[in-house]
């Protein structure tokens, strides 16, 4: 029996036998639908929308219930059951654009607590009244009564700073001023003083100071809205790449201070940038506040870090001393507050307590697991009631460093490959849709995905050199394959098996430190409701992939989130809000930190998942199921 | 009848009939005995001591009890009753240094309060657990368990640069170091961390910022010992003599800038040098404690004094903001804590209430006058009720500015002049006894007191140029009185009829301000039980002469009482006590201030005060004695 298939929007029609797919249709009818792995289902790239028609089709995680809906089918899977008409969308150029945050994300964003009800700042307008030879209060107290006689805030404190410019302002304006206040315990301190009645905005920002980027958001303190926003490589990237590095650069002579310097120079050329495009003073910008790891928040204060490397591994402190803006060195005015989020050890900082509070992890009844993946991967266990901490030095592999031709992920960087399952060519993407120059670490975790499901590599990392491809070869450093042919004499882009074992360290050292956590309280990774992936990398990890080779475990897709940068949208949060800081507090000091080289048992986890994707496959069922399709498919 | 009379030690003796002086009864054996006033009875210079027999003396104000006790009579005013064996004492020179404060004195001062009690540092000593894998707190708070659990004490807060050493110095000290911290309400702030056991002294230093003189106290925080002291010309001379001048000054471009540097300069000059002598480190002074007039507070603290002067007439503050010495400029510990006493009002600042707190005057029961007689002279009145307080713009006249032949009290200043009542010739003591060079405020007031006494000026403050003594004249400048002939062609120095009126409207203002405020609470001078004396100028003022031309009201002596510096010792009290400054605030808090410039009645009562002593002598019973005794013996 045929059935006749109508393609859209070229209006071409073929008649097929049924069970045919429609990718195999398509080809048929002279339409070419990319189909990059094979079409072993893998890929999810030969989406068509099935307009009129019945198919068979079996689940697969690239398709959504929504997608599902709307009637996407993959056309390598689905098999025709009756006539159909199917529309193929136009090819999608493989590129995408390096994330910075974008603002428009944020224009709505407000933070989970009710920030209005305990702000960081209050804004308050106030008219004293005039002195005169029978009414000879002295300026600060004239402004402190007025305060206390019209908002009733009191007792109020001030800085020699601010006090120094008082008498002028105050008469400039006729005594009625605009104060910005910081509520502190048991008062208030003087932030600003401005003329007349309170401007349209008041600013703040908030920091991620990440090893790699420092990201920006410029906020209204009025609204809670993000204004504006940016990011830049920190500049102590050239001092070194990782957190180690930097701590050894920072104790030689004047290291330290030359690292602060460089974190101080990255910060305030952010606020410099966002301050030009709004066309606002930087002095306007009245409160700041930063997460960062306990390395990058140390060095930004200018505290040495050395004995966060030497065990015990103790940072200096959990809390940042009350400071200002001038005292710490950024160029907004000097006598705005600088909060930092606190730390909890010396390798689970203020990131990740900034990620857990922005999450909203700290206050669900489900068992979640967080997960922020850099150059550290860290990891939290909990609930509302608990929260367990560890941090596995998973090296720089993800970052794309340690890999012969990795890089990270800007332009020019392939960022995901697919392989196809029966002739082991190799599809991939790049940043900027440019010419590749190298691979980043999506592009890493995707590629030895590929080649592990397609049997080019083998459980234990090996290249399987028996395969018939020219892909495979031997090169200068051993076994590798070729993800693309260099073009007009520029080198060949290949992972070699000594990336392939780096890659595998790094991802078990992660699964490791899951299951530690786990195990340390006699819980199983089933019991996992769900993954939350926080960070950067985070944003583009291919849970698919990442499961698949191990990095994750193996648990039903709709346990994942991705929360993007919960370590800027926690300094957000702790920039406007008091009670979040509170929380941040309570988070800080009652998640317990596992450091695992105190413990014996982490080297049996990470034995066990030097493997792809582990040493007992049963624990991860899709990875076997898969396995076995494709094997009987190849 | 006559009497045997024997001098000693020169063994001489005369006859004389019975009621003879010994002065005239020396003159006949020969030995001269000096009597600058001319045997008035009113300079004390001729005293004796009788060592056997009997006189007939009247009261003398020039001779204590304890005086008399040991024999002293005046040569000039005691009668001989019988035979009598008489001591002439060497003659002193007349001769004096000028007086710095003597270290001496204060070694065993203490505090009126039990500072220890609420002492403004504490010292602690502490022993952290050390770290291990374990127990991986961080280091400060490792430091604050230890403080919590060993002494109780916490909060305890931090500031960055003590947090930058932190982690170095519990390390190299074996986690056993000395704090030292700053108790605050609700908590502890530290303000250092020594190593290992306490030193022998923790230091604290302890300033009067006068406008012309600044007095500084090394003190030893752990016993409240007087270490050292040192003192010096503001270098803000330079720049103005007086409070008005300074704030001039203050509004020029950069000028007020310049002179918080210059106090800046004279402050960490006196600390540089007690430190040498005592030969420890400047980092070794933990607190800084300062009394000053409001104006030089403001400056110090680098606040524009500018409103000062303008109507209102309004201080920036009266209590300096929570300070470190590092925001100050101080150069010592820079997490030393600064404190500033409290000041009142424009004209009534932080050394007169610093004044108020070391003379007990706020917790006794006794009606009291305060009184500093300086560039102004600030005045309080009250007791342990109330206290009311004013200044008046004395002018520069008695520290010498504005007077024709004026100096400051230093070497070569007539500070002592005695005219004789019938030659109407001079004699006078010179600091240093050197050449006379000019005359400083006490000579000025003595000068006067003895020209108004001896009938040379009269009681409108006119030269009587018919009196017949070549030091009578008429000089460019109008009439003059010579006190010192010029030798080697130096000029005489001379007191005009010019420096005669200004120095009757300086002690006019003085004594309105008395009569304004007792007037103001309707009160009589006779109902004051004691007239306290502070400052440097008081330390040498003479009580006689100061009643005699009607600037200080006619008063038993005994109800005076000179105190000294009362602003260093106040500033000394509060560097160690936090009660005193409790008690500073309160007294700062309960002094009302009058401002003389909006009062009407302060022109009558001031118009009233220019004559000598006042144009009502009844006030002035001691003097209209004196004159009838003087008038009547001429
Ligand atoms: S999923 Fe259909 S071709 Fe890859
Ligand atoms: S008091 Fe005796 S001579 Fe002056």
């Amino acid at each position: 029996m045929s059935l006749r298939v109508t393609f859209l929007p070229q209006r071409l029609t073929v008649e097929v036998p049924l069970g045919t797919t429609i990718l195999e249709a398509a080809a048929r009818a002279g339409i070419e639908i990319a189909a990059p792995c094979g079409g072993q289902g893998r890929c999810g790239r030969c989406r068509v929308q099935l307009e009129e028609g019945l198919v068979d089709q079996p689940e697969n995680a690239h398709l959504s219930a929504a997608d599902r809906a709307e009637g996407y089918v993959l056309a390598c899977q689905a098999r025709l059951l009756g006539p159909a008409s199917v529309r193929v969308p136009e090819a999608v150029p493989l590129e995408r654009v390096v994330a910075g945050v974008g603002v428009t994300d944020f224009q709505a964003l407000s933070p989970a607590c009710d920030w209005k009800h305990s702000p960081t700042l209050q804004v308050l307008y106030v008219e004293c009244d005039p002195p005169s030879l029978a009414d000879n209060t002295n300026d600060l107290d004239r402004l402190r009564r007025a305060l206390s006689q019209r908002h009733g805030v009191a007792p109020v404190e001030i800085g020699l700073p601010l006090l120094r410019m008082l008498p002028q302002r105050l008469r400039a304006e006729g005594w009625r001023v605009t104060t910005v206040l910081e509520p502190r315990e048991g008062g208030f301190r003087l932030v600003d003083v401005l003329p007349g009645r309170p401007p349209e905005r008041v600013y703040g920002a908030a920091v991620d100071i990440g090893t790699t980027t420092v990201k920006l958001f410029l906020v209204d303190m009025l609204t809670g809205e993000v204004v504006d926003s940016a990011s830049a490589y920190n500049a102590q990237i050239s001092r070194g790449e990782d957190i180690i590095s930097r701590i050894i650069f920072s104790q030689k002579e004047g290291g330290l201070e030359h690292l602060q310097r460089l974190a101080l120079k990255t910060i305030n050329g952010l606020l410099a940038e966002v301050a030009r495009r709004q066309g606002i003073d930087l002095r306007q910008i009245q409160a700041f506040s930063a997460a960062g790891n306990t390395t990058m928040t140390q060095l930004f204060l200018g505290v040495n870090p050395k004995y966060i490397r030497e065990e015990p591994y103790l940072p200096t402190m959990a809390h940042a001393p009350r400071m200002t803006a001038g005292e710490v060195g950024l160029a907004i005015n000097p006598n705005a507050p600088v909060y930092c989020a606190p730390c909890v050890g010396a390798y689970v900082g203020g990131d990740i307590v900034a990620g857990v509070l922005s999450s909203g992890m700290y206050r669900t009844d489900r068992l979640t697991l967080f997960i922020d993946v850099g150059t550290n991967g860290e990891i939290v266990l909990g609930n509302s009631d608990w929260l367990i901490a560890c941090a596995c030095s998973a090296g720089p592999a993800f970052e794309g460093a340690g890999v012969r031709c990795g890089m990270r992920a800007t332009d020019g960087a392939i960022d995901e490959v697919i392989i196809d399952g029966r002739t082991l060519e190799a599809t991939y993407r790049v940043i900027g849709g440019t010419e590749p120059q190298g691979i980043c670490g999506s592009g890493l975790l995707s590629a030895l995905a590929e080649l592990f499901v397609t049997g080019v590599v083998d459980k234990a990392g090996r290249i399987r050199r028996d395969l018939p491809s020219p892909r495979i070869r031997m090169g200068e450093h051993g076994p590798e394959y070729v993800i693309a042919w260099g073009r007009d004499g520029r080198p060949d882009i290949v992972l070699t098996e000594v990336d392939i074992n780096n890659l595998i360290r790094a991802k078990g050292a992660i699964y490791a430190g899951f299951s530690i956590l786990l195990r340390s309280l006699e819980l199983d990774f089933s019991m996992v409701e769900q993954i939350l992936i926080a960070g950067s990398f985070g944003q583009y990890i291919n849970i698919e992939k990442a499961i698949q080779i191990g990095l994750l475990p193996d648990l039903p897709w709709d346990r994942f989130r991705y929360l993007g940068n919960t370590s800027l949208l926690g300094a957000y949060q702790t920039l406007l809000c008091q009670e979040s800081r509170d929380i941040a507090d309570q988070i800080a000091a009652r998640m317990t930190y596992l450091e695992l080289s105190a413990d014996n048992r982490f080297m049996h986890e990470y034995t066990s998942a030097l493997f792809l994707p582990h040493t007992d496959l049963e624990a991860f069922p899709s990875v076997k199921a898969l396995l076995q399709r494709v094997r009987s498919f190849a």
